[in-house]
């Protein structure tokens, strides 16, 4: 077949660094090559300016969807969400809700996106809410983290449900066959942890023939390579994956700083430098630029609102590995046993 | 007075490098200087070798009592605590309720720590529970972090006793005058966050003639030197340092790794030594090895189950500069105005 069939929607509007940087890395992407088209949603007349400074040749790949309104970050998510009937998310959304896009990418507002998704594309069927679901980069292995803020007050039912979508997720995107899941709380001792978490811990072990449940685990065991999938709720989520996404950051900058100090210190940095972009390879919070949103009918992707064309470009390749895909089939079918097992 | 008034307990038991690890810290810290004793609480055999191999010389400002039970790490806290009379956490613990005492530390099981001192020293008036301290460094500045772990599921009235003892504690151990006050949450949009944090958000903006409040602060905020003082609950709090604490080990085990591979990185390495002593220094957890338990009757720090001596001599610092004084009179003030403020 000439014409691919898997369609990636990208809302090109709302992002803090303008569409500019958006569409750079989706023509990045689109050059990398692929078997799949873009529709980028938004405002025609910037899209058009944009993709011709950056583009130029051939387009047969790209759509555009011209939409008038726009979500700003500040907005409040539901009250935009519902007025603004033609702005780029909500476009995007539906062309995910008709299924004529296979996925959708969007840097914008984080709670309309959400929200929106939520109403228009619903949740799978025995699933109660979504969860937001990052890669996230340990120095020895790749992890999927969940939820990172889709659902800040998670219930123990949908942390079950959080931990059956997050292993199916890094089968898909990690290749990991039989992912091991664990429950993020502060002492592996029973009893200790909050009340969510104990209970959570509890339904968990009630379903270990279903998933591959190693247990509960402390903040230190992330980054030690022992498990695949760490399951929170979206609290504490949120706010681990911003400290470390911001440490990160700032030790870079800080390591750059020290170096420049003096030339002896600069030429050891000449020397040395293959350690640096090691580290940072390593350690790029860029290298799987998107979120997931999990749980729902349809594909939904998040990218950080201040993603450079970089990050967009590797979002891009996430967003084509998932495409079509909400869950698998074993995914849905774990889901309503685990819902039998544990009502 | 030629006699010190300052007296610090230390329980030498329990810990995970053993006793040893802990007596050579402490004599460490006494060779440093200072007008303070120190009471050596565990097996008195095993302290007098340590004593002897270590030491030697003087011991006039060093004293033992000896216990014959130990609390390890795998008890139940409040168990061991009831059943365990003569361990030596418990006896240390007493030193303190009897005023021999001005402080105590310990790196052993801290569950029974937290359960003994609460049972024994009790709240002071007005705090319902104690919160545990962290002075963590970032790259700018050092703040408090509080609750780390005492109280997992904290309320939004513990919440504002909190922001006040971390406040107060900032002041004693960091020298802030004015120390600003954030409360973590996931988004600082009103009406984002969970309840019990959305709620002492409402709270803590009630007190702000009292405490310098800056407001709901995300996780990427912690590091770029905003806020002196960072509130969250103590589920949030344990999860995030662990994780930190882990990411900077792993980081460091795995620059050194990458610089040992090949002659080049290492010349670059032996170059800009500089760079990684500055690094070192600054995100040392070490720096101040003991977390405090705030808001009791009486002094108690906590170090890591896994303290070098070389943590248990900062660790001995930060003890001798809050000895014998839990809180400032401003701040047993604070709390009780606040507490007609909300009430």
């Amino acid at each position: 077949m000439s014409f691919p069939s898997r369609v990636i929607a990208v809302d090109v509007m709302g992002a803090d660094l303008g569409p500019g940087e958006i569409i750079k890395g989706v023509v990045d992407a689109l050059c990398d090559g692929g078997d799949y088209r873009v529709i980028l949603v938004g405002d025609r007349d910037i899209i058009r300016e944009n993709l011709e400074r950056q583009y130029g040749g051939d387009c047969s790949r790209l759509e555009i969807i011209h939409t008038s309104e726009v979500i700003s970050m500040e907005e409040k998510p539901l009250q935009a969400f519902r007025t603004k009937k033609d702005a780029s998310v909500v476009r995007a959304i539906e062309l995910v809700q008709s299924g004529r896009a296979s996925a959708l990418l969007s840097c914008g507002n984080t709670g309309s996106l959400m929200a929106g998704s939520t109403l228009k594309l619903r949740p799978m069927e025995g699933v109660e809410r979504p969860a937001l679901a990052t890669v996230m980069p340990t120095l020895n292995n790749y992890i999927v983290l969940l939820d990172v803020g889709a659902n800040p007050n998670t219930t123990p039912l949908q942390m079950m449900h959080n931990a059956i979508l997050g292993g199916d997720y890094c089968t898909r995107v990690l290749g990991i066959e039989k992912p091991r899941i664990g429950l993020l709380t502060i002492g592996t001792e029973e009893g200790k942890g909050n009340e969510v978490t104990l209970m959570a811990h509890e339904v968990l072990k009630k379903i270990s023939d279903l998933i591959h449940y190693v247990g509960l685990i402390e903040g230190f065991q992330i980054f030690r390579g022992e498990v695949d999938v760490v399951v929170c709720d979206g609290f504490v989520g949120n706010i681990l994956l911003k400290t470390l996404e911001s440490l990160i950051v700032q030790l870079k900058a800080y390591i750059k700083e020290e170096f420049m100090k003096n030339p002896l210190r600069m030429l050891g940095a000449v020397l040395s430098k293959g350690v640096f972009a090691a580290l940072r390879e390593r350690l790029n919070p860029e290298t799987y630029g998107a979120a997931s949103l999990l749980g729902l009918n349809g594909v939904v992707l998040k990218s950080h609102g201040s993603s450079t064309h970089r990050a967009i470009r590797s979002a891009m390749k996430v967003a084509v590995s998932v495409a079509g895909q909400e869950a698998t089939h074993t995914c849905h079918k774990k889901i309503n046993l685990a819902n039998e097992k544990i009502m």
